[in-house]
């Protein structure tokens, strides 16, 4: 029996019943009845389900947590939220999102042209659009377009030269403006990986001096009516609050200070994201909670509006993190378990054997459980010397085939006689006996934060959880790269089941998937995205909403600019017609691997 | 001056002269004259530029330098070589190199059924090609189908299941076998960062025993003619010889035993890749010589052949990024400097100041070339302060602002009277004197490896080559991801030139990135890749033989499942048309910004 941490990282998101992992909502379905309907449809290969109802929950959270606080403190500005569109801007995802949050008028924020178009086709009219990143003087003019759409959109410049083009484009054009940020860069360094975004020396946002120069120019243009917000973002994924604390200090006395410098229309803080969850599945690494983080908020701010005499600001905070991550789980089949131990009966002694061989032989024989350490150990050693007789060309195959099978029986035996406490112990002494699992998927395409950054993210079997498993397990991904592998971490272990994948199929569930994962996959190998599809329930019936298919390989190889025309020409070449009909039913199969040893089935 | 190491990473592909980054081939034009031509045709934006010549060098020297060691040994074997092509699948790419080496009959490595799917379109009929990576039924059927084409196809098993599919699709179709590789999983692992995918816990390949058992299988089968290759790959990019040597040793004996088994067809020994680049601009990292290589392989070979009496084996290598990551530049314009120097005239001071304000000015006042240090250190302990007070709300903004003026006046005095020796020393001291170059360009999408696995590029300015750059420099990308950084790098500095952005353009070039970039390139906010020129020479002359342009915003959301008419319809609403016409035109720009100051020339 093993958890899989589901007590730290679940959130009650998804439960161990029967063996199985469930959803914790409605007919409460296991994730594998899920995974087997898709299938049965012919949707082959990995899996990334997408469940809005999650999303939902969070952004309810978000601004449940917020308005009891405010209520609370009788704080007397308003709680605003928008969703960063870089951490999800696929479709599939944006528009079940604009759906639920309609009701809250949770917005959307845009670092880019592309994600301004999202936006400005999207979002709900009532919302918030807020822009950051660097802007040219295309998409300042973007922003004026989209506040004559009518959107309620604020651009949040980045430095002076940004301020200077929207002065630009106001005189050039017969636009309104749209409200303006302005981003502060702030002395307070955050915490957690990405605590460059805020500091000093971060890629973003204006010093005290350019803030003072940037309000002179505002108000030497009589447009302070359009300033109406200061921005500040300590880094993504804090896991401690301290440094928030910090920030919004300084962010809350700039904003008081403005105010009183005459800023009238400045009206709102926003506090960027930072808000963390728990990828951990072995201990919590995010130290507080949404309502501690709400409350230093609003006390803060409200302390500071005192002590300056100014009114107390709307907040507005760019959470994407923890409003898509722990929606979207990535299923992958297990293809194969590769075994390092060799069974006993690959042994092929000769008669005259190398003396290494024939004492490796004899410390298999002999070996008690009070020796089991010290043979254990001998057998690595003559291992050792064994494989460099081979370079060298004293023994032959066979005998290094009989010393591979010899110590790793002994590696074996060795575990058998000891007890279960040292029986860990001694995994981690020899790596050699782990299992290595084929897993349908690319690491590269499905979990590229893992690759980059070394993102945890939780693993759990869909069944068997009513067992206990037994294998210390590496994940090997499909692609041709040693690098697309999980390997065995024995300080972060994980243990999976002894199945025989020719009886029964075994599926890997990846958690908290839901941010950033999706458009930062890449094409290792040409590997697309996994089949995706939304669950949603009717009635408390699942239902799945949207099926997106993973690509086929033509589509990928025309995604890259070959011709699909030119490619059938050349495949047809020296093929009879009916080896080529097979042929060009590969190419609109996916790219993944099939069940390899259930082809027949 | 200053030669960005150009004599270390450039294997005289580019050369400085004049002041200029120039391509060291035929006319020897200059980038900066290639940029401008290309963009004048209205490609903005980051540029790669793609120069077959230097692939085709590239080939050209692995055939001449192998086939000179073979000459020189009396080696009996032939050199063969394929070009993985998970290291650059783009048709821009893989079309030319095909061309340009069929003269030695190069060939094709494919990792997944798309890449075979291209080795089958476009390899040449005489030039191998070798499947690596796992398989399934599917993907060794696509073998068989090849071979039926005519394609001298090898198969290399990474598993004994792969085996026993080869035979299962020989018992059921009446195609017949390509031919069979095993692929050893070594003992030795690699060097270089890499080295996984050697050694025993390696993801791939096959142990002692496994390789016996296959070969029995395939004997038991009547398969062994189709038994050619045996395989082994010790890691990308290796820096150092030795562990080749040891491999080599290792795989040869295993080559060696079987021949002397009875795998009487087994005449290949295919060593992979590995062959590394030199990357940095620094000092060398690789330590060895392709002629090294060459002749460390063909002597190994030649040794173990001769003391098991068996033929000398062919030799096939796989090296990608050997071939293509020279052939690759990128170029991107800087679009801005934002410098944390703020200028004596910004500096407001009241009629009565905070006393340390006070202080920090008459330390500037006074600070002679004796007391720099002491004084500078003074003023950085006194910001902190005086950054406290304002947090609490003793200091307002404009002290606060003064505060930074005053510490940086005061940095730059010390720097001023300094040595030049002791101004580098300075510099280190404090960091918030360097330069952020803000560049149109996504680190995301094409410089993926620096951000997954910290990988060094060349970096050097197009142009004033002749001038020595003053400014330690930090490169800032677009996205909107703090992580988008290049920082100022004390141990590995990048100086560049202090250039008036408004009277002129300035251009940096990443070298050496045609390996991996292009595939593993992501979409992080919505950047796609940049537009890509091949760079060809006809009568000594600059061509533009094919250009792809970087996708537009419309494509962008096309590619992630937007549909473009719902899109538009919803843009429409509320616009008038003129409006919507010039939204429309923005919609066919691609995602990248325009230079910022030079919008209205």
């Amino acid at each position: 029996m093993n958890n899989y941490g589901i007590n730290i990282w679940s959130d009650d998101n998804f439960i161990i019943e029967d063996g199985e992992a469930k959803i914790n909502y409605a007919s409460k379905p296991s994730l594998i009845s899920i995974v087997k309907e898709v299938r049965e449809q012919d949707f082959k290969g990995p899996l990334l389900l997408r469940f809005p109802h999650i999303t939902n929950k969070q952004i309810n959270t978000l601004y449940s947590t917020f308005n009891d606080c405010i209520k609370e403190y009788k704080y007397n500005g308003s709680f605003n939220a928008v969703f960063p569109l870089k951490v999800n801007q696929l479709p599939m995802f944006v528009k079940p999102l604009i759906q639920n949050g309609k009701e809250f008028n949770y917005g959307l924020e845009a670092g880019s042209k592309a994600e301004l178009i999202i936006a400005m086709s999207y979002n709900n009219l009532n919302s918030p659009i807020t822009v950051n990143g660097f802007k040219d003087k295309e998409m300042i003019h973007l922003g004026f377009i989209a506040k004559e759409k009518g959107h309620n959109i604020t651009l949040i410049i980045e430095g002076l030269n940004e301020l200077e083009t929207i002065i630009e484009v106001q005189k050039e054009t017969s636009l309104s403006c749209p409200n303006i940020g302005l981003r502060v860069r702030l002395h307070s360094g955050g915490s957690g990986i990405w605590a460059k975004s805020g500091g000093i020396n971060s890629k973003f946002g204006l010093t005290s001096t350019e803030i003072l120069q940037a309000y002179r120019l505002i108000a030497t243009n009589n447009m302070s009516e359009y300033l109406t917000m200061i921005h500040f973002h300590i880094g993504s994924a804090m896991n401690s609050i301290k440094p928030l604390k910090k920030a919004l200090r300084e962010a809350g006395h700039i904003y008081a200070e403005l105010k009183n410098l005459g800023a009238s229309s400045l009206n709102n803080i926003n506090i960027g994201g930072g808000l963390a969850v728990e990828y951990s599945a072995y201990e919590r690494s995010r130290f507080y909670s949404l309502r501690e983080f709400a409350s230093d908020v609003i006390f803060t701010l409200k302390d500071i509006a005192k002590q300056k005499g100014v009114d107390e600001p709307n907040i507005f905070t760019e959470s994407g993190r923890f409003i898509s991550a722990a929606s979207t789980v990535l299923i992958a089949p297990v293809l194969e378990l590769f075994s390092s131990e060799h069974n006993i009966k690959d042994l092929n002694l000769k008669k005259d054997n190398p003396p290494l061989i024939t004492e490796l032989n004899a410390l298999f024989k002999h070996m008690t459980k009070k020796t089991s350490y010290e043979y254990m150990h001998d057998a690595i050693d003559h291992m050792e010397s064994l494989l460099t007789l081979f370079d060298l060309g004293y023994i032959d195959l066979q005998d290094r085939s009989n010393a591979e099978v010899l110590v790793h029986q002994i590696i074996k035996k060795a575990i058998s006689q000891l007890e279960v406490e040292d029986y860990e112990e001694l995994k981690k002494l020899d790596e050699n006996i782990q299992e290595k699992y084929l897993i349908n998927f690319s690491i590269f395409q499905s979990l590229p934060d893992y690759w980059g950054i070394d993102q945890e993210f939780p693993i759990m079997p869909l069944t068997h959880l009513d067992k206990k498993p037994t294998r210390s397990a590496s994940l090997w991904d499909i692609t041709c790269d040693s690098d697309g592998e999980l390997p065995f971490d024995s300080k972060k272990p994980l243990y999976l089941h002894d199945v025989d994948l020719n009886k029964e199929d075994y599926f890997l569930g990846f958690f908290n998937v839901g941010a950033y994962q999706d458009t930062l996959g890449m094409k290792h190998n040409l590997f697309s995205h996994p089949t995706e599809v939304n669950v949603v329930f009717k009635d408390g019936v699942v239902m799945f909403d949207e099926i997106n298919e993973s690509q086929t390989i033509m589509d990928i190889l025309e995604d890259i600019d070959y011709d699909p025309s030119d490619i059938k020409k050349r495949l047809k070449e020296n093929l009879d017609i009916n080896t080529y009909k097979i042929l060009e039913k590969y190419l609109n199969d996916n790219s993944y691997l099939k069940t390899i040893w259930s082809y027949n089935d």
